[in-house]
């Protein structure tokens, strides 16, 4: 029998979740718990059931590690304290600002519960933060970048859509190329947030709108765009669903610094993602630290974990032996 | 009082560890220990004592951990065994096949001292490890490409080096371009030797010497070049001291991989270094795992790690409050 994962919440990243785990032998599917009419839910996995949330506890038993899909807004800050206590779990809890917060929260619960839980898990955070961690860690007098892209921001998208006239709209956030160019240099530039990203724009826009409106709106609108330099096209519902019906995303973290007696040899150390599907991505990073999760409670830790605090050994289905023999 | 490191091995990469030190607030170097006469070792550091390899053990309570740069074919075997009863032990141990073996005397060691030993630190094996095993458990379905250079190779240069008419010599290696962006299409191509790397060498010959017969000697020499694409430039002794004296090197670790039901959605990860300085950059690495290796010898954990086993919070200065809060 593999580890036994449940999924609590079946949007995109609940569905991702399902699909990483058919993609690991060590792993099965328990059941899906959504607060939703379960009669109403379909999923793909042909004989697992699914619960009302409200009865999660009934199935105890029957599930080594929970992993909550929510979002971070409302349903993570509530949900992952008060599974913390019954399961391990795995949240991808994104606001940066509140992960001190949420961290404390959950590891109260999850000491009072003898779990494990591991919070914040993802590419931003997850493997973005363990590798500025790892990397300054190692040239400790340098500097750090990130930067996301090519892909679409949901939270973009959406401001997009509450503009008047605007039937649905698409923006992608793009590195700039020179930009990129330059830290990988080692140059240690100073950049402004204009000259990191650009954003770009497909908006579909209610018959008779002022298009005129709308773009001026967008490319002015503070905290989402206003800082940015941005390019908006207007296309047809069709054309919005032919092409940009994907979720694409990605981006990098650099850090460049120096070593010698007088810091005279330059390093530049890069970590880059390329995804066809953000929230597939997400949930195989969720699903192998359910590995670890599942591990780590069999070794009698308990307690919030983050992905700084997991050594990398757990996340792989081979032991120690075996990665030491083939991959190390 | 800073972490105590100390140094058994004083060459480049004992030097580049010293460096690394003094990067390192937290740190301090509380000794170099030398086979050769300490009293022809000149270190660096002000007021730092160079001890007689033999007499070791005498300084046992002055050192925290002490980090072995030693060579992997003779050294390390020996003596990271031999001092992981004494001390905790840092080791850049790269001989990928014998890792096993050397794991497990290393363990025993450190088991019966009660200390920790963190063997094959540095970039590979060590930090493309790192980032072959997270990205192959979080993409189970796809290939692995490991791609080194453009660096310097001590082995290849040093083949180059014993061939009869030969005085010096400078071999780099080099990945394809082509190759690379192939890669990261996420196309998955089956690659042979020659379509990954080619190597290119600089040849300082001796007076009336036979070019033709270098040239060809190298080109045909089995394992280090024929089965490679080379290029073979002869220069005078002044051009290889003034073009040639760094000891830069790289490469990438990248993982292509498949997710969603249907396996429809294409991911890239990955890793990337460009080193100014090869042992500077190994140096900087070990110094990290002390760190590491302090900590967990104070939680009380003993035996032998590798990079796969050691959380990533352990190499970090800030504590995990502090990299909660900024960091993630």
């Amino acid at each position: 029998m593999g580890i036994r994962i449940g999924i609590s919440g079946y949007g995109n990243l609940g569905r991702g979740v399902e699909c990483a785990i058919r993609q690991n032998e060590d792993m099965e599917l328990s059941a899906v718990f959504t607060r939703r009419d379960p009669s109403g839910v379909r999923i793909l996995t042909e004989g697992v059931p699914v619960y009302p949330a409200s009865d999660i506890l009934k199935y105890k038993d029957a599930v080594d590690v929970l992993i909550i899909c929510g979002g971070s807004a409302t349903d993570l800050p509530e949900m992952t304290p008060r599974y913390a206590k019954d399961f391990n779990v795995i949240d991808s809890f994104d606001t940066h600002a509140r992960i001190p917060e949420h961290f404390d929260r959950v590891d109260a619960a999850a000491k009072e519960g003898g779990n494990i839980a591991i919070i914040s898990v993802g590419w931003d955070p997850g493997m973005f933060s363990l590798n500025r961690a790892i990397a300054s860690a190692i040239l400790p007098e340098g500097s750090d970048y990130t930067f996301w892209g090519k892909g679409v921001s949901q939270g973009h998208s959406d401001a997009v859509r509450r503009i008047d006239g605007v039937l649905d709209a698409r923006q992608y956030t793009i590195p700039v190329e020179e930009a990129l160019k330059e830290v990988r240099s080692g140059s240690n530039p100073k950049l402004s947030t204009r000259q990191k990203h650009t954003r770009e724009c497909f908006v579909v826009a209610k018959e008779g709108a002022d298009k005129e409106r709308i773009e001026k709106e967008i490319k002015t609108m503070p905290n989402y765009f206003a800082d940015y330099d941005t390019t908006v096209h207007f296309i047809t519902m069709e054309e919005l669903e032919r092409d940009h019906r994907g979720i694409p995303h990605g981006g990098f973290v650099i850090r460049s610094g120096v070593t010698g007696w007088e810091k005279e040899n330059k390093h530049v150390i890069e970590y880059s993602l390329k995804l066809d599907s953000n929230p597939e991505f997400t949930s195989s990073v969720l699903v192998a630290y359910a590995r670890a999760a599942y591990r780590m409670k069999r070794e009698g830790m308990k307690g919030c974990k983050t992905v700084l605090d997991v050594a990398p050994s757990y996340l792989c289905r081979e032991d120690g032996r075996s990665l030491r023999a083939h991959l190390l």
